[in-house]
């Protein structure tokens, strides 16, 4: 698929949810729960929040695609969470995992280990992340999850990348990793995203916010060109909120904004190029 | 009672709660829980949320008015939630059910029938909640849950308005549905109150906010005025904000400032008409 | 310890934080979670939210300094609270308790007596808080818990000087009581800051994100100093960010910004003064 194709299938998920207003429910932190929504919202989706076990199951049959964020987990997670995904997993639904704090705690282990066979369509992290991830699934590239720092990255996108070609191919669906310039891979192709801003690390959630935009664009698109038009609006829409803000509170502010005005057409013209794996 | 009467119940509320700070405790979801809180303080009362059973009883003797929001739910809620409205129904202290997502998991289900015999003094929902509680109940104008979706209504409020009627008359207090033009009845009278801003429908949170806010008028006025009042100082802040705005993150932040600039005055003549059932 | 002395540690603590980006984790309420992480990060920290007690533990031992506020509480609390501040206390970490809505309900009772004996560095509240908290511990000018209504005060910030000083000397840390005028002391030295804004008090979470704030600086000061540069920050951020605001919403935006901005020499010559017990 050469980078004009690409841009069209950007075009036509963008276009296509603000027609449709799909819904993408989450399980996700409550740190950041309500950017996720609002930036959901922003890009012309619907959102839904849950915990209970039961709940993600019937969201999981009732949603276009489902965003599962490990940031804050509670007991009941034990069971919504790996009840959530095999739902997904069985009835062919995309989702993202966000494996936040991989290797924090013996519940989000053990989750984490589970997740393996439901096959997320999309995994999104940082290089840290997704490094820890493959490590923990036993996978190329992949070191044990020593050098996870809380929510922050110690490794660069480039370090991450046989990790992320690793879990792409497990899964057979797409890796995203977050950073300077952000990677998105298949197991194929690999495409570098650019543009967004120093910002965006200077508030809570732009991660989380990526995730849930992710699935919205899931409902539509395959998992690699889902994750890209996520990082490409994201990409866009920080660069301009960064001209027009003094501060991380206006920013968060201006990037809502910028989310929810940004056209198919810019989304596409975003700064990316591709290669083969 | 005449329109002008009304009017003045609603400048006397909107000033007394101005005067006397009232608390309004909530049991509401985590997604919006913040804007809730910050809603009800920009009107002049005062806020604080809890999860646990005997907090909720405590908090339901103290208050002068309850909000409870069903939109995320845990464990702990099967026992939190009856209890705490058994104590405000028991001590007569008006509160505020918003039945969201009413029809999807075992648990939310089981808690919204306990309710039935609570009483809650204002029922606030999209016209798909209200219907579906109506259902839920057996009340006239009920079906089943089908035709809710989320936090979406795929009902119109005029399809909602014999469900409102007859929750209204089951509870003796009042019932809200959110729309283009929202609809407010004790099971006597009917009102509409109109404004509002299409962005209410792009951010995530102006349904629960909008319950946070009848729940501290309901502490100084009765459920019908509560309610609306409630209903006009969104239509009106929702206006005027949309109007400073480019998107639906600066539309938060001016509907807040909005919420706190409005006049009683200026709440008081924001449309509405009324008519007998 | 002079004035111009506790400037030069203000200007140093702040710096360093800007340069080191510590992580200062938390367990803290639902309401504000968000604003307590954007605050801390907006500072210069970094932040990370838990709620499981082996991820407490856990974070307890990775962190600088750790931050405990008892906003909204759940039932695994019993366990993730005293587990997580044993910890600290055990590996001599810094702390900061946040003892919101001391006297509301069992559990929360029982965990701040608990709290006694792992004797956090930094206590912070409002009047009421305090003096609830000393009541509690059974130190001088404590009373019972009556007086705390959610999570307003209803008594000055004078009134909670002997609280105040008594649970420092009992931890041997700081006491920060926040008001009009905010005292801080170490049971030794009285300081009192000025400045803020009346919207601190419209908006919900600026206690919380203060205390989340001392724990970034607790990371690199100690506990007086720490306190003292947290509500120099905020004094002087809140005034500046009143004067761009036109209500509630505007101003957590500049709010934000403002904490960004700040210089570490704006800090320390935010006005204070400082008098022996």
């Amino acid at each position: 698929m050469n980078k004009s194709e690409i841009q069209q299938q950007i075009i036509d998920v963008v276009e296509a949810v603000k027609k449709s207003n799909p819904m993408a429910p989450s399980i996700t932190n409550t740190v950041t729960i309500n950017f996720v929504a609002n930036a959901q919202l922003a890009v012309g989706g619907s959102a839904a929040m849950v915990y209970m076990p039961d709940e993600g199951e019937t969201l999981a049959r009732m949603a276009g695609a489902f965003y599962i964020n490990m940031g804050t987990i509670f007991t009941i997670y034990e069971q919504t969470l790996p009840h959530t995904a095999k739902t997904l997993y069985d009835n062919k639904k995309p989702w993202v995992l966000d494996p936040v704090a991989v290797g924090i705690g013996e519940l989000r282990t053990n989750i984490l280990k589970q997740f393996k066979a439901y096959k997320p369509s999309i995994i999104r992290g940082n290089a840290s992340e997704i490094i820890a991830l493959a490590g923990l699934w036993e996978l190329d590239g992949g070191t044990d999850t020593s050098r996870v720092r809380g929510v922050d990255s110690t490794d660069s996108v480039v370090a991450a990348r046989e990790a992320a070609v690793a879990l792409a191919l497990h899964t057979g669906g797409a890796v995203a990793v977050s950073g300077e310039t952000d990677l998105v891979t298949d197991g194929e192709t690999v495409a570098h995203s650019s543009g967004g801003s120093y910002f965006l690390g200077k508030i809570t959630g732009a991660g989380c916010a990526l995730g849930g935009v992710m699935a919205v664009y899931a409902t539509m698109a395959n998992p690699f060109t889902a994750a890209l038009t996520a990082h490409s609006i994201f990409n866009l829409a920080g660069a301009k909120a960064e001209k027009a803000s003094r501060g991380p509170g206006a920013f968060q502010v201006c990037f809502l904004d910028e989310l929810y005005k940004a056209s198919a057409e810019g989304i596409a013209n975003n700064p990316f190029n591709t290669e083969e794996v």
